[in-house]
């Protein structure tokens, strides 16, 4: 048991000492030299093309229509399932990305790097609300977008970035924290923060004002811009964390939308997964939990790190839109989050609590003890391909990863 | 008492019914016709310069050698005893202004329409923090930052505010309340829905990035920025309640350092004074309650409109900037200023308390029945001129203005 608590204060401390900064952006084949055409990493543990979920497979479709390596969107499903395209989890090439998330060559990558550790971590740009490709849309409108991210806006943001030297990332969570964001289905003050630091610098690198008023217009118009770059923090923070003998603390929590995956400190890059769950949302008008898909994407990374559903209680009106209850009673999340962490982080608190830290490292242990699953703040895409957002709820992990990751990691210390 | 009601109720409903937008920055004898050459306008009811105290002697004098009138400080400060200059209160002239409140020829003005009765009101543009004229500085430094604004800033965003045909603010009121702010002591978040509503017409209208990107530093770095526009808002609100016979709801509140005020609607223009409190606060390092002036400024206009200190319940943060208690606590003033104010404002709500209304419409019967001052978050200055602000704190109105607003205003009924 000694060992467990000195390799689980090991690993926490290597997540709050984390030093998140976001440095740059630039095309995935840089950031990631092994990723070759054709190749396409997508949110949660690996998956094979029969049992990905229709939204997955619209991205799928989209994403290689816009690499070129079909001719249309039926040309790349015949491809897809013909099996052309080589599909990986995000997090095997220290990525991640939100809903579907699609990463393949030419996507242009957030770079943040955690200058504790001196690991980088990387999440393509978040496309704005409604039909993307994150939530399985892949028309043209969708696939025009993400032309424009990688042939102007990214590039410009990746000026603008190196300008400035990097933007650290604590602070801006700090702040956020209390603005009212949880940093998963609340971002609307990080974004704020974030076009704040950048817009001068964005204004130096250019030498077109109609570019540059559009570039400043798509931030402004994204209340959910910074998810991303909370997204790739995530990773770059939890990444030093893991691999260490005798921990019991999650280090990833990440769905495919058909299945949800945990990773585990002291069992390393071994998955445990078990069937997604639905959310409990609020639906936009027009849509029901009959349209919804189940669970998707890598962004409860951020739960992870104590933020998202850990961090409800920063965000009392994110309760009302994920459908969590009354707003007043949205500390109530943080605390029972609390009582599956192993502690709290000093400088992310949450001043409604009183200055409470969000609750950091989930020991499975406790999960498994306690019968509390991780809460996940969430997106809900519809479960067709081509739609999109239909709405956003909380959801709950399912219990049989952890109980199988628990009976992994008794087993690498030598426990039956 | 039905009279009173009748009244109150209409009072109360041209404030929540307003519809400000700010719609342009022009020079303040541009904004206010009768304003000539050596009238200066400061914050609080009327006042001789005998009387002022430091910051705002040291505030008239910066503003005199701006305008030309005087060749230094020390000869500003004798034509200023030698009667050269003519005192009038901002609110004299559909204006207002924070802490000293220095309103001259020159001055930008942010221009806030109120659409919904088409009166119109000005604030000057916020300084930014530390040493700034409205806390009673007036050196280079800030003589030279005023320059900047009245020649090439404020012309900037005025040209934008227009590009972008006017901004609306009830709903950015809205959305600082969801992002903890209550709009007087702090404004991070509507200063960042600002920037980020600004930005893009900033862009589109300007020919240089070099100033561009000054200009957008300038807003981002500033968390008070908005206060102005707030200020200017809850004038343009406040306005078309006054004067209408048989209401008892304040229509302003207001200090000049010496004297606190207050305006009520059934007595119309006549100011009701008592001295001014000293704000219970904190103090940046090197200070203390030694050396802070009494309360001061038109910024009191946010709690006439249910912001400030009577939405503390929106801004926990603030709490502890201001000294005014436990976090958690933040929501207790604004239910005590429920029991002074006659509605809730239904489209201005406080997540955390489930989405309560901010207490609006100051009655000053309830006031002087329950002995209950209104709350003020207030920013603290010197009180030696030239030096700035020292902290921030907490201030009740003094009762004595409220006795005797109710002893005329039942004399305005007929009431001994």
């Amino acid at each position: 048991m000694e060992l467990i608590e000195t390799a689980n204060a090991e690993t926490v401390k290597r997540m709050l000492t984390g030093d998140p900064v976001l440095i740059d952006v630039i095309p995935a084949h840089e950031a990631i030299p092994t990723l070759e055409p054709g190749m396409i990493l997508h949110a949660g543990p690996p998956i094979t093309w029969d049992r990905m979920c229709g939204p997955m497979r619209g991205a799928i479709q989209g994403i290689a229509v816009l690499e070129g390596w079909a001719g249309d969107l039926n040309d790349a499903d015949a491809k897809a399932a013909a099996g052309d395209f080589a599909f990986h989890p995000n997090h095997h090439f220290d990525a991640v990305g939100p809903m579907t998330g699609m990463t393949t060559v030419s996507q242009p990558m957030l770079v943040v790097e955690n200058r504790a550790f001196g690991n980088r971590a990387y999440c393509a740009i978040n496309e704005g609300l409604g039909k993307v490709m994150r939530f399985g849309g892949n028309d043209t409108e969708v696939l025009d977008r993400l032309r424009w991210l990688r042939d102007d806006f990214g590039p410009s943001l990746g000026k603008a970035i190196r300008h400035l030297g990097g933007l650290p990332l604590k602070n801006i969570i700090a702040r956020g924290l209390t603005m009212g964001d949880e940093m998963h289905q609340r971002n609307v003050a990080c974004s704020g923060l974030t076009l704040r630091a950048l817009a001068p610098a964005l204004a130096e690198t250019s030498d077109n004002t109609t570019e540059l008023s559009k570039a400043l217009a798509f931030i402004a118009s994204n209340d959910q811009f910074f998810l991303n770059i909370a997204m790739a923090m995530g990773k770059s923070i939890t990444d030093p964390a893991r691999g260490i003998k005798g921990s019991s603390i999650v280090t990833a929590m990440s769905r495919n939308g058909t299945d949800f995956g945990v990773l585990v400190s002291g069992t390393s890059d071994q998955w445990f997964t078990a069937p997604v769950e639905m959310p409990d949302g609020l639906y936009f008008p027009g849509y029901s939990e009959a349209d919804a898909n189940p669970d998707m994407g890598d962004s409860a990374i951020v739960e992870t790190i104590g933020l998202g559903g850990f961090a409800m209680g920063a965000a009392p009106a994110v309760a009302g839109f994920v459908g969590a209850g009354a707003a007043s009673e949205a500390g109530h999340f943080t605390r029972r989050m609390g009582e599956i962490t192993t502690d709290e982080n000093p400088e992310w608190t949450i001043p409604a609590m009183d200055y409470l830290g969000v609750p950091t490292g989930i020991d499975i242990r406790h999960v498994v003890e306690t019968g509390l699953a991780p809460t996940i703040n969430t997106g809900i895409a519809h479960r067709e391909p081509g739609i999109g957002q239909v709405g956003a709820g909380v959801v709950r992990a399912p219990m049989g990863c952890f109980r199988d990751a628990l009976t992994a990691f008794a087993g690498t210390l030598g426990v039956a």
